[in-house]
């Protein structure tokens, strides 16, 4: 790998701030957001949501109503998941739904921690979460693929897969397993609709449906009552509930997603996800033609599938770029944050480090200089 | 303990809804944000706040500039700790920073985890946090009194305490000690400000400084790097940082607050802490003259102390009740809940049943409703 081109006035690569793709920072949607103006507007006069509780009655008493009702709606808008007969748990982001479901199904009579296991590649956060205190509850357990014991365990089903952007299903398939599918990335502007999936546990999060990252808001579909007490549990003693602030933002934001699918209900309302749609489909495309004249690298490729919601045959477009080396031998992180680009290499993944995790979601300015970059590597361009 | 009183169309006690003072749900101070008005209303577009970061530079990368600025300004206003030395950490409240302390200052080379204690009566969330995923890190090690052990441990001091308002220094004094400040009440509407603080780790928070509890905004004021390094950790695995959201209406509530304490910046705008403190002041002494004509129950009293912020001597006026019987037979959680009164019991707080913790810091009409079935109870008046 080497930098070609530069001359004359162009700065040295190497003196450059680096493009840090490594989060999956969903910036992308801002133009989105700023096109839709005042009615994804909300304000909050200083005596509001001044109490920790939301709704005494509901089994999850700091979920905001009208939250609930936003979210059961998109659902039923988008089709990807049922939720008629789930409670919804309300978290700070995904992460702590994580760690609130593992918490919820990890037997509590076991004389080991129960195993934390994931088909690799995995994502990178669930180790992290799994081993982070140290808990006597669960642990992390590694691949899922070499998970053979006899005992308990937990699988983290993420469908579509971060890192890989594939569709996935339990790999374990043993006894005395409890699965959590992560359900992140399941939405049309990432992959197709396939089926309307209706799990025991599903997470979801704003971050990678609207953009609303800084939010910190998620939220678990979950079947079965004492599982979303022992949820609730968590999180009420680990940050007693969730922000009203961000709950009710995340609730106007939503609404104005299903909305925007809803054709009388949105003049001058672009769909969200055509436009997310359409917006991934260009970025996948002008990356894939760099890394086609490229001999260095090489992107997973999607089948085509029925999604039910564009009711028309698509390809996935995922959040992430899984690329790998097509030479064994290379580190491929290492070459790229070479030429400024930061990325998460696949070890983290519980994968080779011939791969690489790239962010897609980045705003416009960042990714074209991701490109900008990634095509001056062996000289197809001058990079400028 | 009989229920007294109660003729014609009064309805029967039994029949009616709880008052809940479990929690401490700090809706007291509701009255004062409506008539401060448009000056503490914020307004979020909805392309704002899409990153997960604030300031990338920042060693809290998730911690909002204009929140920082505002939490060391509040200090500096009233004077409390010292912030000029300090990180701060925001956190999902202070819950999720007494958390991201235990795992930042817990040895990660001991063979057993580390001792968690709390001089009794100490706040009932502490055993919860440290024993709630089993952690290998840190487990609950009970009343710091009894703590005698040749080891490691850690001391959480909670100053003034919750539940009885004292004020509070580390009662173990042993060496291999790591000691976490708790000061969430440490403001004046609840207490003299007797020095500006200056600890290692000092916790604070919005819910009980200002009332806005939804928000779930917390912050640590933590001396050593390394610590401070280790608590953001904590806080990007469990949750990836901090609503945005709450942590800019707490920057803009905050100050408010600052504002209100100096004159200049303050035409038309009641001094908040004053505010607070009558309304605390007057709540106290109406409970203090129903509970001295009482023959069962009695109320801890605090010393008159010099106030470096109102400079006045003044007794402490804590957000809890923390409330006796004069016998020591009698469980007087029960005797509340069967006067339609829900406070937390000794118990939990590591003390006897013969103590309750009551909250000070509900709605007027709450706190009325409680003064009149607590003074019902023993025939002192009709109750109504």
């Amino acid at each position: 790998a080497s930098e070609s081109g530069g001359s004359g006035t162009k700065p040295n690569p190497s003196s450059l701030a680096p493009v840090n793709l490594d989060h999956g920072d969903p910036t992308a949607y801002e133009t989105y957001w700023s096109k839709v103006g005042e009615r994804s507007t909300i304000t909050f006069t200083g005596d509001q949501s001044l109490s920790y509780f939301a709704n005494a009655k509901n089994l999850c008493w700091f979920l905001e109503p009208k939250l609930e009702e936003e979210i059961r709606r998109l659902h039923h808008v988008v089709g990807n998941a049922k939720v008629d007969d789930h409670f919804i748990i309300v978290g700070n982001g995904s992460s702590q739904l994580i760690q609130a479901a593992l918490y919820a199904v990890s037997p509590s009579d076991q004389p080991q921690p129960t195993s934390v296991v994931s088909a690799a590649p995995y994502y990178s956060a669930y180790q992290e979460v799994a081993d982070l205190l140290r808990s006597g509850l669960y642990k992390w357990g590694g691949d899922a693929y070499g998970f053979n014991k006899d005992e308990p365990y937990i699988e983290m089903v993420t469908s579509p897969n971060n890192p890989c952007g594939m569709t996935r299903e339990p790999v374990v398939n043993r006894p005395q397993g409890k699965i959590i599918h992560d359900l992140a990335y399941y939405w049309p502007h990432y992959t197709p609709i396939t089926s309307q999936v209706d799990y025991d546990i599903m997470l979801f999060t704003v971050s990678k449906c609207t953009g609303h990252a800084g939010s910190r808001i998620g939220w678990a579909l979950v079947r079965d009552k004492d599982v979303a007490r022992k949820m609730v549990d968590l999180m009420v003693i680990s940050t007693i509930g969730v922000s009203k602030e961000s709950q009710l933002r995340a609730a106007k934001i939503l609404g104005v997603i299903s909305d925007s699918c809803l054709l009388d209900k949105s003049p001058g309302l672009e769909n969200f996800f055509e436009y997310a749609q359409h917006l991934m489909a260009a970025r996948w495309e002008k990356l894939r033609e760099i890394v086609k004249v490229n001999e260095l690298f090489s992107l997973t490729e999607y089948p085509s599938e029925y999604c039910l919601f564009t009711k028309e045959f698509t390809e996935a477009r995922p959040a992430f770029a899984w690329m790998s080396c097509k030479s064994d031998m290379e580190d491929i992180e290492k070459i790229l944050r070479g030429h400024k680009i930061l990325a998460r290499g696949g070890k983290r993944f519980g994968s080779d480090p011939k791969y690489v995790r790239i962010s897609m979601l980045s705003r416009d300015q960042e990714f074209n200089l991701f490109l900008q970059r990634l095509s001056s590597i062996h000289g197809i361009t001058s990079g400028n």
